[in-house]
């Protein structure tokens, strides 16, 4: 009776089984090689729970400071890399639970009293992603600020703002670059709302229906910093949601940071030459010694599809689970810790990359002066004087076609070339075929014209409560 | 010049163009097949803009009656069925824009001032993907009455609770519908939460940098019912980021119908019996006459891959575009409107199944009580009496070891038997070992004891708002 | 017993239903909307199925001529598209089956003797599946050959080869071009591999376990052109795996036709300026009069994402069925027809549109001088001439970063000058680094020495058994 | 000019940087924690190499041996876990290339001659995936010669076998088990067609367009056992199609695990109880004492879901690509590695634990004897009798709803009850209603009867060239 599952693995799993666990399921079976990561959490979680079993009256208060004393000298060794974890007690709850039995005896034992690892690591991923969101919040922040200090250099910098990858209209650098703040923006928002829905408590549903020591869920979740406790327990051991709405934030934003990379690589080419990267955020070739490459952008770009991965893993890991609580989701956990790993040293770097670059602003508008940017602006020109604006559109269109076969921008045709394709061209026609004119034009909330951007990143840099 | 670029798609796209486009591209580039569903947004959206246009005295006032004529005949023929689309005027956009102007000459052409089809596009889906939210918020509510009528029912009926499909402890049936009750309710959450980010107004921001017309947005977004405009033109055309967040809330809820469906498929196995369908929810087979199958609940949980597979597709799509529109984004529409249809459809069928189910308490019972379902209970009173946890559980491990080689409950080995495990065992033990008793005893918020889950029911009939 | 259940399906599916199907499940539940694609191929599988039952002595000649005079007929009525389908019988089998007993009385009803719709629809798939497979690969064989034949008009037109998108090395357009040619060999190759697996006939499975009739399955196979039977009816019911297969190899083959689509869209923005798509392949713009854009380009590349979308919508649909047929797999059908209608009109279209591509062979040559391109050829040189690489890479490294500062390319250094990074350089130095000797220098089997390209493409012709 | 850009990262890439790589850069950029694994593959792969140069007359013996003599000492190191790997060599490949140089100085700089790290990778990953794709398909056999053990022990042991989860026709558990030997079979097919494609050798290609040096290919892929070289050096440095082949065959393999592992877990509950796992491949709960759940299956059903990730992140990072080698293609490794650990030792485990497996023979038969499984068998008895079948169909119907309503099975109604749904049944109708009747009825290529399976069996025993 003495001889705890615990104490030898080379035994059976307890005593209700005939033989030990193989090798090979040990193997296949720990997940302490990765879950360790929630040490701190899982310590978190058990202090509180302990400090409530007090109150409660079910631990006495000397097993209390047995079990904070040990705890306190487990987080020591954990944090100086000391703690020896081993496969042969699974997971990170029992590697801890085993030595605080070894070094503090029967209070260890009784710690487990009232929950159960069902409750207990849905508790610790809580609070683990709890504290990622708070990360890569603070890193999506970061990102912004840099992206408002390019902006803010670029304000009146023109580009050729571009769909379908053909020159569009022109806009502003700027601009450009402020499209990307609002996304991250987004991205904030949508992981605050997750926040919300990852910070409630299962702790206290134990394997799954509760359990019938005279627990005290709002004091322990007091402790822990909960919002809510989890009102079902069936649904508290077994929902992953929160891991999936998590993913599902980062696959948005990592598709933000994908979209930014494939911009700045093309920026980059040397047919583009809008932008450099300074050499400290590139590598070469072993072959071609000429070679200067993009690699962060790619990397990001690449490193975004296995995000997208993960979340497909998730939504699928969970789709075939009856209730509760079933092996499966052990799964959650890698894709999980390797999609904050990527989301918060990809947002990382670019917060710093993005001070690094160095903008072309002669290349930029060269681009923008080819490509018949401000063809818009001829026909709105048109509309103004009276044609609708179907009529405008096919007056310029064959306009553009004659430039074009002229080899010159539209600019440069004559006014009486010009008013042979519409009679009501005149003179001030030159004025809105101007970069700067069109530009200026588009002054309203959302449009391109300097003052609007600079309006814009007056409001964010307030948003941000910033300096 | 009169010839306009929409009277005749056998002429070349327009002006610019030197021949017609080739019948493989209108068929490959034609959305219009698809995106009519989204004519009465469109249509909403084209008055308001007209409107806005009025006063701002870019439209006379004789033009917007003409064109709010034209579109309230062309919407009743939509309604009716009488619309004729044509793939030759590409999208539905066009198609209307056309109809308008052959009904009302040149005030129909000035329409499209001060917009492009990007911004419009944009604009047309998230009222689109706003109403949705609402319907299936509405929708997702159903389920849930439907659960909690059917978890009254169940409050105090005993079925096993799993977990790993093994029997681990007593739980009600009402608890265990009670769970879904708190899935489908996150899935409301999350829903109201991705509509906010939805509601917000691209219209303004025309092509890609927005219009040199001395266009109001806010007065627009006023009249669209948009709670903010968004504030980067180059952003507002090219985020699809509603889309894919709409989505992956879609994802979870169908998860959410794929967990239930597993069970509900698992019930009405005959090894199960735990429940049985209406026979309007279920069919037979062609050539097993005995066979009645629970095709709903097998139909949602295939459906729910489909969705995921919409999720993964919408990343994905976005992932690789630069700034701002690329036609790539036309690839948005199929997915997230089948999503749409999928979850609607299979929520209103659920609603109505879940009232169809006739549950078979005497068939859960002896469930519960083959399994060794109340063992925890007997640690738990070890506990009590002054057994570490740990020591309880081995204990109990070696007494369910002997009465699965007896083949019997432990509630059916005598107390001389029980007390070989440990001499702290006495005779109201047996009191524990009752499926009731271990209900009972989980009385805590989220506990599975009758009376929580009564009060559960009753606090949630009332956040419903309910009767 | 008059009734059968085919007659009316407002009555309830067989007399084992005590109610009808609710409308909402008949919506839910019906398939023939899509599964009616199949038509032919179940037809097909009928009219063998019933020759085989005859040659057993099951069915009598009178029925088999029936049954093949009232198929005739139904074939022509479903080519004619005179046949009208309803939901009310479900799926594409009972509609012609009821068709069929309307015509013919009893013999129709026999015919499904020894059948069942489990290995009915799974025969149906896997024919539609094959032809598919034969279609898809003739269509790449086309986009071979017009690859072949625009790469033969390019075997030595220069441009830059590029790794990160940053000039590496020129190489030559139609070595470039062969490139993809070698992709799209290798789908044709896993079509091919799929194919076998597919070809595995399903029919005289039944249900799930065969059935008691003595029925000759290779004679069945035969008449249908299977290459074998299913060994394992519980197996042959329940498989997809054909399915995710085929729609695997569809992925990569999107997943090519991506990347292609994206160098298109590069090298026809201005920028680049490399190619020109025919006017009949792009369109405009709604508000731009100027734009000319590459529509199928970017359609395809959009659309690679919803067959991958596809994909893991099939596997996850898989993934947790136990056998043998459930209804989930009803779920397969779409994914996999938008598969075969994407892939299928893509290649159309490109087979197509790639022989109305202009290539701008100045540009091209332009852009492979800048950006360093031969310096990979500088650092060989001296290689030759005893430095090891590693150090002959950094001179030449040196050297770039000189004539980077000096904004000028490596020839247009002086020799004195480039004699600075290594005394090893002579006079003939300039000969390796002009773009010709370059290319010519790479002249081994799949080098991009035009005397290699002109082998390859002449190998690849004789290969597509051409002209 | 002696510091090789190799020498010391501390300084920067190579003479055209002007600053080193930035520390986050450095472990963002690096690979080597990952694909070190590749090392042995190098080394084969650089040997090879340098045996052709020295063929080719670029290396001298003396290099080579030099060469031969270093690697053989590095390969020792690593090995014997001794190799130092570091982070600022980046890669597997300047890590091991560096350690040479520092061994044997200049003959270790000459290695590099007429490669680049995009072909040395490319070949390193090949030679990595064919011996993966040898090792798990040899471990596909072990697990369908576990298959055909049990399968030989049950092949007339009855179960029920279901469609939809309901109870269909009788069937063996040994045909049952063979269904999954069947699609283990295929996906040992599909990895032997993947291997064909995979075993090409990239070496050669150089950066992206070959190398001047007078390389002899097909010597260096003799060398290494590659079956062809990569016809063209663009396509060749930038293909990842077998990485995506592979892993979309090890998602359909795992796909098979998924499933079966559904069907243990159902069996293992105590409502089916038909088979119990050996204790060894089990585990616990940390608060039930009477648990033992079956980890292994629910394992390898959560792990499925991991490498569909996988595959759908692989599909997507090549997506976007523009030729030829981009960074992105970097992140193809991890997904792959850990795609090949999953698979090996998921099937490790299973070809073990599926001999752990106790079968319930009672149990089963119990089960079939529930749910009316020889209904079809009475249809097909009247159809004999001349019954049109879809009229035999709707009798049987009626009866099976009497026997229903009677708590009874077909045959324990009387024959004067059973002639009141048709009065073609006659006394010998009770032998069709049996168990054994129904099984042995279907016996054709396929069928469950079991002389059928006994068949089977020999010729599977026979295609593995077994004993």
């Amino acid at each position: 009776m003495q001889a705890s599952n615990l104490d030898n693995r080379d035994k059976a799993w307890s005593g209700r089984f005939s033989e030990p666990m193989s090798d090979l399921l040990q193997r296949y079976n720990a997940s302490v090689d990765f879950d360790k990561r929630m040490a701190e959490f899982d310590i978190q979680g058990s202090l509180a729970h302990a400090r409530m079993l007090t109150r409660a009256g079910v631990l006495s208060e000397a097993d209390l400071s047995a079990i904070e004393q040990g705890m306190s000298e487990i987080l020591a060794d954990i944090r100086a890399g000391r703690f020896e974890w081993t496969i042969q007690l699974e997971d990170v709850h029992m590697n801890i639970e085993k030595r605080l039995t070894d070094k503090i005896g029967d209070a260890g034992k009784r710690l487990h009293t009232g929950r159960s690892r069902n409750d207990q690591v849905a508790t610790d991923i809580r609070l683990y992603v709890r504290a990622a969101i708070d990360e890569i919040s603070a890193l999506l922040v970061e990102v912004q600020k840099s992206l408002l200090d390019l902006a803010e250099q670029h304000v009146d910098t023109v580009m050729p703002g571009f769909t379908h990858l053909q020159v569009a209209q022109p806009v502003t650098f700027g601009h450009h670059l402020m499209a990307y703040f609002e996304m991250f923006g987004r991205d904030i928002e949508r992981f605050v709302d997750a926040r919300k829905r990852t910070n409630r408590m299962p702790l206290g549903s134990a394997a799954l229906a509760g359990t019938s020591y005279p627990i005290q869920r709002e004091y322990t979740a007091e402790l822990l910093g909960f919002e809510q406790v989890c009102r079902n327990s069936l649904d508290a051991v077994s929902d992953r949601d929160f891991a999936i709405e998590f993913t599902s934030a980062a696959s948005i934003a990592m598709m933000h940071m994908s979209r930014l990379s494939e911009e700045l690589i093309l920026w980059m080419n040397p047919r583009f030459g809008f932008i450099d990267i300074a050499d400290r955020f590139c590598t070469g070739s072993s072959i071609m010694p000429q070679k200067k490459n993009p690699d962060v952008a790619e990397l990001a770009r690449g490193k975004s599809a296995r995000v997208f991965g993960h979340l497909m893993g998730l939504l699928t890991l969970m789709k075939g689970q009856p209730l509760t609580y079933n092996k499966d989701n052990q799964e959650d956990k890698e894709p999980l810790f390797d999609t904050v790993d990527t989301l918060t040293v990809t947002l990382t770097i670019y917060a710093d990359m993005l001070r690094g670059i160095t903008v072309n602003k002669e290349a930029m508008r060269a681009a923008a002066l080819q490509g018949y940017a401000t063809a818009t602006d001829l026909a709105d020109y048109l509309v103004k004087r009276g044609l609708p604006f179907r009529d405008a559109h096919e007056a310029v269109a064959l306009a553009v076609r004659h430039a074009e076969q002229q080899r010159c921008d539209l600019a440069e045709l004559s006014l009486d070339t010009l008013r042979q394709f519409s009679t009501l061209i005149e003179a001030d026609v030159f004025e809105v075929l101007t970069l700067e004119g069109s530009l200026n034009a588009r002054n309203h909330i959302g449009g391109t014209a300097p003052a609007q951007v600079r309006a814009a990143i007056a409001a964010a840099r307030q948003a941000l409560g910033g300096d």
